[in-house]
């Protein structure tokens, strides 16, 4: 990779954040960090200081790749400027949730459908914090058995809501936390439990899979975690599904996964891997996973170094 | 009724602090509420002030109902003290864990299995704070259309461990809150799953009925939620299941049900009553219920004023 990018973060909410604390973790070879946001301010991330710009076109100038974060406060952003940024030769990726769904942009986890990446048009969409983690397990699950069936519990943490509710969090009185679902209802569902079916499906491609999904958001920080139930076509052992999991990229087993065990790891945790007893090609699991980084920071800029290294190939 | 029953709640925990509740909001006909532990102490609840005597035969002497509250520090206090306030001429309702699947022990959700209560020999067992709102939730689906599987993953709260596990979460900075598995592991599954099924079977009399569960705890005070996969042996819409829950005693439709919501109410909160996506027999919805008390207390209180109500209709 060519060691003078401009990399530009736009939104520096929680998700924002993580993107810098990615990109300087990994060495990511950025000759320039520039922070854009809806109005100027200082950042501190790590003891590092950054100015913080205004996100407007004339700020793409020059830049390389540009990492929409897509919190709230910034939501749209990529609707706003991602035309601009292209037409000024950057590579988008856009961790909101308006170009996931465009059948002509790539919607990418690195570890399941990494060939999509190279296909797009200048923008690539970074799945929702949920998807993640579950296709990155669900993914060695298919290709051994099948996917038949794919029902979802999750505990989603607050911080999947923006850095405004990790302060709200803090503000809350023992006794006053509770079960949150502050997700647009369309009568039937969350947006949120139709985002995970639409998105998984679209990133294994396999856009018929019968997915239920019931998103919760738990008081807890960083982290989200979900139950789930996988029926296969064929008959796979909770063993051979344990087998498959420890050699799969980017997951890792553990004997009791959990958000707080997750947070600041890289992989997706998975445990508690057993038969549904309700369903002789069944299996019940329990997945963790940090959702500012795999779940949204780190698969963002994984897709990065994935169409940089593409482009250092080619270039090579 | 007779309004000079002596009434013995042992165990003073989250749990037995909310039977001494609901026996006075309930204006339960108890002349002396005698209130046991393993250790003597002042205790007020709601204002009341009450003296606890330590938990020895001696104590049981002239007691009518001996509720037993089961929570920790207090476990097992049924096994050791029951046959001596049974020979005593009491009757003994246990909210622990001891006799439930005892098959000469009637496991009781009033609104379910009333009919079982009278077949007791002293001892009615009290369900597990998960299994008795799922039963009350699960038996007018199961009349109307045959239960064929059930899946379920729980949302537990602190105060479902224990007083000294309330004072815990209370004491947890924000950024330390987690989801807690800290139940026995039999390798496959925590004894808290095993016992959602176990007992969810015998309350239904359905000893072969298909249950997988998947128990965690989350950083909540009160209340238990639950989100219920349900496949019925006839189709069954979701507008019918949503009109015969809306019928059902104890069960309030709710459209976003919550811990929070439920706590303090004697009734199951359900809502999010939709077809599963993945099955043309399924349902998915989502319950929230005071552990403690419809959990817990109530529901003991409840199996006392039903054996009561029997007696006293024998002695007219």
């Amino acid at each position: 990779m060519r060691n003078e990018l401009t990399v530009a973060v736009v939104g520096v909410g929680a998700v924002g954040q993580e993107m810098v604390r990615v990109l300087r973790q990994r060495r990511f070879p950025a000759r320039e960090l520039r922070l854009l946001a809806r109005t100027a301010r200082e950042l501190e991330v790590d003891g590092e200081r950054f100015r913080v710009g205004v996100t407007e076109d004339a700020a793409f100038a020059g830049v390389d790749v540009a990492l929409f974060a897509g919190t709230e406060g910034e939501k749209g952003a990529a609707v706003t400027f991602a035309e601009g940024a292209i037409r000024r030769g950057a590579v988008v990726i856009d961790n909101g949730n308006d170009f996931r769904m465009d059948p002509r942009v790539p919607l990418v986890v690195p570890e399941v459908n990494a060939a999509r990446a190279p296909e797009n048009e200048g923008i690539v969409a970074n799945p929702n914090c949920c998807t993640i983690p579950l296709t990155c397990v669900l993914k060695p699950l298919h290709e051994a058995a099948g996917l038949r069936r794919v029902r979802v519990a999750t505990y989603q943490s607050l911080s999947g809501a923006g850095a405004s509710n990790m302060q709200r969090l803090a503000e809350t009185q023992p006794h006053e936390l509770d079960l949150l679902m502050e997700w647009d209802f369309d009568g039937e569902e969350f947006d949120e439990e139709t985002k995970l079916r639409e998105e998984t499906r679209k990133i294994m491609e396999l856009p018929e899979l019968p997915i239920s999904a019931s998103c919760i958001r738990v008081p807890v920080m960083v982290g989200h975690a979900e139950t789930v139930w996988v029926e296969t076509e064929s008959p796979l052992s909770a063993d051979d599904a344990r087998s498959l999991l420890a050699a799969a990229p980017s997951v890792r087993l553990d004997d009791f996964p959990s958000p707080g065990k997750a947070a600041g790891l890289d992989e997706v945790l998975v445990g508690r891997i057993r038969q549904d007893p309700t369903d002789s090609n069944g299996l019940v699991l329990f997945l963790a996973c940090d959702n500012l980084r795999k779940g949204a920071a780190l698969n963002a800029i994984q897709i990065a170094e994935l169409l940089l290294g593409r482009a250092a190939a080619r270039a090579a």
